[in-house]
């Protein structure tokens, strides 16, 4: 994820030496802690029944940038090592594609030569960056009493009845504010486990205290960017602000949110605009969703090509593989939304003391 | 938009001497005309009836890089002077933002100094430039054989039925090939226009013969860029990709495409993924929607604020509005489209000579 | 010129419609004044005697960006029309690539299709663009009491005397303070204007008010985007900071520069360092010497090759010529520093903010 | 260093746990060998004498993006971890700015939270990374037979003599071709070192089988970008390619260099211009001449600032230094000299494949 003042690139393959994320541009003396960031890579780990049995510790090592527990404003390098692996199935179907991954399209774009050991640089594991990134950026905002937060908002068939934005940070449940949905949550996914199968869901991420004036038009637009951000997590396949694709149903004297004064503030009566509008925060809470197919990884056999021979085959995969990644993505949904806002907010920065 | 080879910036404001584009990256040799421009031009036009009464003949200056017909291979501006252009209005209206526009975040980002008369940078009127940006950007995809098309998914309630590629490019109508529900949308947005209202819609846009290996994980996702260059259109609230948020109801075994050879190529038998898989081309079609929210210009009473007394008042906009702009939006998508393929495809060449 | 927080790209060709610049990330509130800009411009004309013969009023067109002599904060567009122009002569010689210019490289680079009238987008009339960007850069400088002054070090064999800082910013002549010199370099471009030749020369450019702590080791480096951009400008083909080139001659004991108080504030006594020590601005001037060759257009006989009939021959080059460019080069030179330390100033304050 | 197709990024601090570097844009299949990586680190420790103590086995980690000796075309994560550390003397002095030396302005950047010991970011040690990255940059270059070369051009006040590109690429003397004048270079360096003091000096690197076409004018400059990216190595305070500052003394008809055919090619008959003109490669070798400052750190007394008690005092700097580091730098001018070539080789494959 490359902003103009905060970036990070992840590196690192599955069955490799390590994973880890370099981030560039975050500002001195930001008071880190490991256990913290440990905590939130927990999170990363999702519900133990739906989560791949590769269960490591997870231990981050910062190699840069960060000096006596405060950050030095030089590129952050922190690295995760892989311990709990086992490459040799990974031989065996190096040339049959799996239906739903990025093995074949991979293949082609490396000219062969990617590390197709457990996904490599398309594992999830990948993630474990962006959660580190997103630990960072979280900092900044704190500093500025920004929060974000996700939650699910559906797994399967069940969707999280509305929630409203005190609720979300509120909550106590780590998945869901709705207890009664999650709870069916839980059911579709264990369905899906017991079937071998894998299950898609939709996470909802909200940013409160955003100031207004962050983004812009065009090539500085903040919900481009966040999109940006959330396509870039594997698995994603839609993402919508506000209303979002119920806009499209929707007369404009029904949707357009009304400016009215609250405690002496202009903001708007109704959040429809999900906080963004052309392109720049209005001061209201930035909701987005984000929709995540299936993981692709199941147990039930499936068709696909020989790539050496040629020829059709059906395969049955072996391994560990999660039946729902949608809980362990929401530390990921708002580790990147934290990166971006904190970008824009740098920026925004700049511009206030020259303007202000 | 800014890619790594390929970059547009969009310049102008509604109401200012002109609108343009700055085209950097366009490899030389590519033949021009001016008329085949204006044509798509044209097409940003919309359906006269439910357009803006502002109908200028938008002529395009080239005014750099391009040299009798051909590209040069140095940057590329062209500029539509502005003609049609009363301001009087926006005076009255400067502190009063309208809701569902930018009015009220621009003012704040730009501390007061934008130019606010008929929307400024953010007036409809800047994807003038992005409709040039992708003439340029189909025309490298045309020597490489590959088409991009946008059509009309929904309008308000109405929704096309699916729709095959092959009928998607065979198509006469220039809005939707499903002509019984075009002559509906038709009917819904006349139904919002009557009522001095507006409508949202959905716009489905394709890409064929894309070559697979486009794109890549993490900062090379093709999606993202996508994603990307689509929210930067004004209005856009969703994006999503193949089956998109129905993903999320979905199970890993009904959605996973298999891999099968059809004619001697590595296909996939179904396309719920969308052309993309792990941020890569497929060599399946590119399918993208994209949801647009009802234009906020109505003409039915408002609440706002008036910002200098910061008084709530009610208002009623008068000027000319688009009472549906999904139909103008057609040629911008399938220009960021084109935009953002034709960089990827740029950068892979790079690649192939190296490693191929 | 691609900063992180400003950027400004040129565009246009000598004998096209225009040639122009296109800047972005300039804050919104600068007041403007066109007439101010006129005199940059004229500037850029240098001496009447060795400059070429082409004086057009070159009267600045802002298209975008401005709006009631403030910038908006979005992209700003500045064009200057080309009227005085002649390209019948470039047919003749369009094989026949001038020694010195970049006729030939140009013509491999752009597959033949570059615009060679007047060196097309290579012309020293680009540079135009430059000044323009240098003007709103120098606007930001203003505010924080930062200024930047270049003048002829050297033209030929004559080098000016050293010259104190106070010297440099108090000094009358537009051109160099030392008056004598000055003579002497007037006779030296004379000299050469007569024989049909050119000569070149050597630039100083000092900046004051630099605040310490702009930018920074490896990417962060400002003496690296000072070159960087000090190389952008037509014609340069060396670039020093401080002692330059003579501190490869020197012992660290002679050249390090003692740390002292003076009035409360720690500073160097001494400025070999030229105000920058690590990439970082220490709050000294900050001194660069940019080297000019002469221009490669001269009327004498040169050797070449024609490149259609793959032959050498001998031309005569007819046209209006420059003797001298060095002189139009300092408020390019001095265009460039101002947009560089605007850019990392901006960037400073987003950290100063969060941090101080 | 940020290329376009290409980029690196380096990490680590001096007594931290590494140094590293992480490379973007690495295209795949470059068969990498971590004994040849260790050779070129090898040339990095420069002549044993006049270097610092420090000397580690500077073992290369690939934590990524390297799979069974190739490269996979992800990013590649290089570290070297820090063994013979002692960071005591640095609490010392860390109120004590070394003249000449980074301290103070990093100070003031990084509101006091930079690793001040042993130099932390801004350390030589970093300048591995360069190394590492220009390693596989050469293997790039490799493939379309280019060869970048540098050596010794003076130390204080011993110049090399002329020597002829052929010369260059055959000499044995891995640090400089003219025996002669490497002698008295070791002299001079000797002579520093037994003072206590050092000596700066000038490395001179050629690039040759470069094609042409490679660059570009304004933001494509291939000159701009190797200025950049030299001063981005420590110690660098000037850049000049052919005949740099010289230039500045001559008149045209002396300097522009005559095309003419040999081998049935184009080339210049002689190589001012230093492989460039127009900020696009030429197809004659490219000659840079790269200036060094004296290494600040000498063992004599000198006078600074107790930046805590704000008064002046007098250091002397104890630890392990080197008396000349220009020897160390070859292998760094030549890696960032490899990586801006590559950078732009594969631009430039783009629009080959397009246009050609």
């Amino acid at each position: 994820m490359k902003g103009k003042l905060l970036s990070f690139t992840l590196f690192g393959e599955s069955h490799g030496r390590a994973v880890g994320v370099l981030i560039e541009g975050m500002p001195p003396g930001i008071k880190i802690s490991v256990d913290e960031m440990k905590k939130e890579l927990e999170r990363r780990k999702g519900i133990a029944r739906f989560s791949t049995k590769r269960r490591e510790p997870d231990e981050p090592i910062i190699l840069s940038g960060v000096f006596r527990d405060y950050t030095t404003g030089t590129p952050i390098a922190v690295i995760v090592e892989n311990k709990d692996v086992d490459s040799s199935y990974y031989e065996e179907i190096k040339n049959t594609p799996r239906p739903g991954h990025a093995d074949y399209p991979a293949r082609i774009k490396y000219f062969g030569y990617n590390d197709y050991r457990g996904g490599g640089y398309f594992s999830g594991r990948l993630t474990i960056g962006i959660v580190i990134a997103g630990y960072f950026a979280k900092k900044i905002l704190e500093r500025y009493g920004i929060k974000v937060r996700a939650y699910l908002k559906r797994i399967g068939k069940v969707e999280a009845r509305e929630i409203s934005i005190e609720e979300v940070f509120s909550s106590r449940n780590p998945y869901c504010p709705d207890e009664e949905a999650f709870e069916k949550m839980i059911e579709e996914m264990e369905e899906a486990r017991k079937k071998g199968d894998s299950v898609g869901g939709v996470v909802e991420v909200v940013a409160i205290n955003v100031p207004p004036g962050l983004g812009g038009p065009h090539d500085e637009d903040i919900e481009a960017d966040l999109a940006s951000a959330f396509f870039r997590i594997p698995a994603v396949k839609g993402v919508e602000f506000g209303l979002g694709f119920k806009f499209a149903e929707k007369r404009g004297s029904e949707v357009n949110d009304p400016f009215v004064i609250r405690d002496g503030k202009v903001v708007t009566e109704t959040n429809n605009h999900g906080g963004v509008l052309g392109g720049i925060t209005t001061g209201m809470p930035i909701v987005a969703r984000v929709a995540f197919k299936p993981t692709p990884s199941i147990y039930l056999p499936q068709r696909t090509v020989d790539l050496e021979r040629m020829e059709e085959i059906e395969i049955k995969l072996r391994g560990r593989f999660d039946s729902c990644i949608v809980p362990k993505a929401l530390p990921v949904v708002e580790g990147m939304m934290a990166f971006v806002i904190a970008d824009h907010l740098l920026r925004r920065k700049a511009w206030e003391d020259f303007v202000g």
